[in-house]
């Protein structure tokens, strides 16, 4: 009998596995009942949280860390990856620049800096990246980039020359933006921007109004925030000829989207395209026979670009078999069976506290895999 | 295409569904797949909680209420059914004479009484039964099915001829039983009671010593009990020349079993066996592509004469497929795929109090049963 080849793409259950984690718990409850199947692990993301880690884990690749500087100054032992390939490098600005390094009490948008993010782009350069992925979700900052493009080179001055105390607040007082000496390796280098979001730069839509509150902006901050970055839009229009105000996306990341647009050869993609891209997803599928994804929480938002929903597609249109288990099946899940899943287990096993399912998560995946591998064996 | 049958066996859901109630919601998940296909609802249990309504569901019979005797002397609403076939009735002697009518503060074993149970087997003898089944778990009881047997006629004197109070605590005093009242349709009835116990009546695997402490017996009671139940047997063994003191099963419900024994034409039997009996299951597999069972648990002790074990073994001699489900998978369950189940799934859909998932047992049936119908389709 042929054996069956299994291609495990699950995004990472947040809090208990590791995407890498969850393909090792799949084989292992799988191959209970097929000892000699073909295992592919493909650790997916869907270029949130864990990205890196996918990517990397997904294309054999390393991680590192580095010391840069964190949201408000401080310094942060931030991660960053390089693919398999040798010349892909992946960021995740969060690492860098995100809203779990800030504390309630010390969150405030007015100043939190991306500059972080951009020594990481800089590490990533010194180590001759041809390409670098950067996923811009969980933000702390409001700052349009400028943080990043500072790491990078450019300086941002104000009326008397004075570069500019570094925040979103303070973009208001921006009269001359100077990128002489921004990094010229920029210019040969790929930036895909991993965003999902497509916020303009300002208004009622833009970066500020949308995802200031949630990183400590009250409403007369939003106000503010929102004017500078409108200010800085119209500085950045005028000197350097670029008009990224509208651009869907230019929002993402308190305006992160807008700065690697600005100083950068970016481009902006959903993040579960890409990491299909990266993980050569669509070639591993061509030989599966079942496909198995999942993520920690499955619901009628799966479908607004989550790694199981686009695992899903990507299956369906090489019409392979899609089985998707999850920690938690919320709202909606039946919308998902028009939209390529063909059946979705939860893997909980009995009323429980989160905390004792999140330590228990794989030994519940293997489980539950494993009795769905025991009904699949009546197909073959 | 031959549109496969579905036989739904399932235990109760213990304070969520009943048994019927499950396999409602399993077809309503499974014809969302097979929209045509046949469903044959057998409803079980295991001689537990839930029987009487189990196999008055199965056979299409009556459920009645009756005003009897409770285990502390206070009036009870007891059920009792009566099969489809009219001729069957079955009693759960919990409902008359059970633990969960005396509190914490009344509970006492040596007062308590099966009085209340005997009238429950009087009251299907007026209506004309044939056989009854009996299940006798869950009692508060330690009389020795004395109580029970003077609902239906007996006597218990104690040596000046006065009838003694109730209750195993006062069988010490036993000097005569007087069975020249005792109904004389006993004869003529077939009593099944479902125990799964071997417990003999006295001694140090006895009632007593044994079920006392649960139902609130002090060390001091255990003893006294125990030596009062050993006289019974005494008296029972010189007057009615009848030796059930080491019949296994006879310590079953504080001794219930052995009057049954006494008193009755009885016959002690496991308690999945009756159902299986008597809701005709093996009948119904035979047609069978899919038997699905389960019960509110499932771990290693459901190989312990719990209704899922039952239903496997059985449909395994009639070589069908069985899926199992369950509100809470414990440990061990790697044990049960020998003995006859083809694979096991939770319906829990994510962390949360026990109190919501017994409210939205119907639902996460159903959408449980619907997936794993996904993945039966690729079969057929």
């Amino acid at each position: 009998m042929k054996q069956p080849t299994f291609v495990l793409a699950p995004d990472s259950f947040k809090e208990s596995m590791t995407a890498k984690e969850v393909c090792i718990a799949m084989e292992k409850g799988l191959r209970k009942v097929y000892p000699e199947a073909n295992y592919v692990h493909v650790p997916m993301s869907d270029g949130g949280e864990g990205t890196v880690q996918s990517l990397v884990d997904a294309s054999n690749g390393t991680l590192f860390t580095k010391e840069v500087m964190g949201p408000l100054g401080q310094p942060v032992e931030a991660r960053f990856g390089i693919l398999g390939d040798g010349f892909t490098g992946a960021i995740e600005m969060a690492s860098a620049s995100g809203i779990h390094l800030v504390t309630k009490e010390t969150k405030n948008p007015l100043i939190t800096t991306t500059y972080g993010t951009g020594q990481l782009i800089s590490e990533c350069l010194d180590r001759g990246m041809k390409q670098i992925i950067i996923g811009i979700g969980g933000s702390a900052t409001n700052d349009g980039g400028t943080g990043m493009a500072e790491a990078l080179g450019a300086r941002f001055l104000d009326k008397n020359g004075d570069t500019l105390p570094r925040g979103g607040g303070n973009l208001d007082q921006l009269a001359t933006i100077d990128v002489s000496g921004l990094d010229q390796r920029l210019n040969d280098v790929r930036i895909i921007v991993a965003c999902d979001v497509t916020n303009p730069l300002c208004g009622e839509h833009g970066a500020s109004h949308v995802f200031g509150p949630q990183k400590g902006a009250t409403p007369e901050m939003v106000a503010q925030l929102d004017q500078s970055l409108a200010h800085y839009a119209d500085v950045v229009k005028t000197q350097l000829n670029k008009d990224i105000r509208d651009v869907p996306g230019a929002g993402a990341a308190g305006g992160l989207g807008a700065g690697l647009l600005i100083f950068t050869q970016a481009t902006l993609q959903k993040g579960i395209e890409i990491v299909i891209d990266y993980t050569k997803l669509k070639d591993k599928l061509q030989d599966a026979d079942f496909v198995f994804t999942g993520e920690g929480g499955i619901d009628f938002q799966t479908k607004f670009g989550k790694t199981p929903f686009g695992v899903a597609q990507a299956a369906k249109l090489s019409g392979k078999k899609v089985i998707a288990i999850a920690g938690y099946i919320g709202e909606g899940i039946e919308t998902l069976y028009e939209a390529g899943f063909d059946a979705i287990f939860g893997i909980v096993p009995g009323a429980s506290e989160l905390e004792k399912l999140l330590a228990e998560g794989p030994q519940n995946v293997e489980r539950t895999c494993e009795n769905v591998a025991r009904v699949l064996k009546w197909t073959s």
